[in-house]
């Protein structure tokens, strides 16, 4: 099962709407690198609204993607982070401190072109 | 399997990834519904770019898709039509004739947005 990438102009949206098995998220992290790279995004937006909870893997994988992303030179936001997807990535040290968040995709999306511009 | 719905302000966004069976197809019909009277979104993009290829039943529903979501009072605007889905689409007799047809998904958002605001 693949997670769907979503290009909107400069931009790549993801909801993650599917369970995030370890080989779906590895296969996510591996589609989204590959996608920012053809597509020269310079912003990601990942909505975790639907995703209740976490493992450890998947906290770690997630860390992983968004300093991949930012070592590629896409800024990433994440949006909907749920308390104990929260817990999780904490728990787990997964720093995220100077990750943007917000609420929800518009929020996430509005917060990235404040970075990119600002 | 779901297809994924993502909210952005008034519009709902989906980009067909996933293999359409029978099933899913179904299951996306629903959803699609639900979220356009749930958020009472004004227009729909539906991004078919990955699909190659689509079965007389995948084509029916496609076709009451649209029609449904228009009488919900949401425009939709397909995208990325490969050539052997508007075969189908045309062999099986689905009237799209008004239905806004437009590359990408980043053309289809602004094609959405002279259909609502012209």
């Amino acid at each position: 099962m693949r997670v769907p990438i979503l290009k909107l102009h400069n931009y790549l949206l993801i909801s993650v709407q599917v369970e995030l098995d370890d080989q779906t998220a590895l296969q996510f992290q591996e589609d989204l690198l590959s996608k920012i790279h053809k597509e020269g995004s310079t912003g990601v937006v990942i909505d975790l609204t639907s995703v209740e909870m976490i493992d450890s893997f998947i906290a770690k994988v997630l860390g992983e993607v968004v300093e991949m992303s930012n070592l590629m030179g896409a800024k990433v936001v994440l949006t909907g982070i749920q308390p104990a997807v929260a817990i999780t990535l904490i728990d787990m040290g997964i720093k995220l401190e100077e990750v943007p968040t917000a609420l929800d995709l518009e929020q996430g999306l509005e917060k990235l072109q404040q970075e990119l511009e600002g």
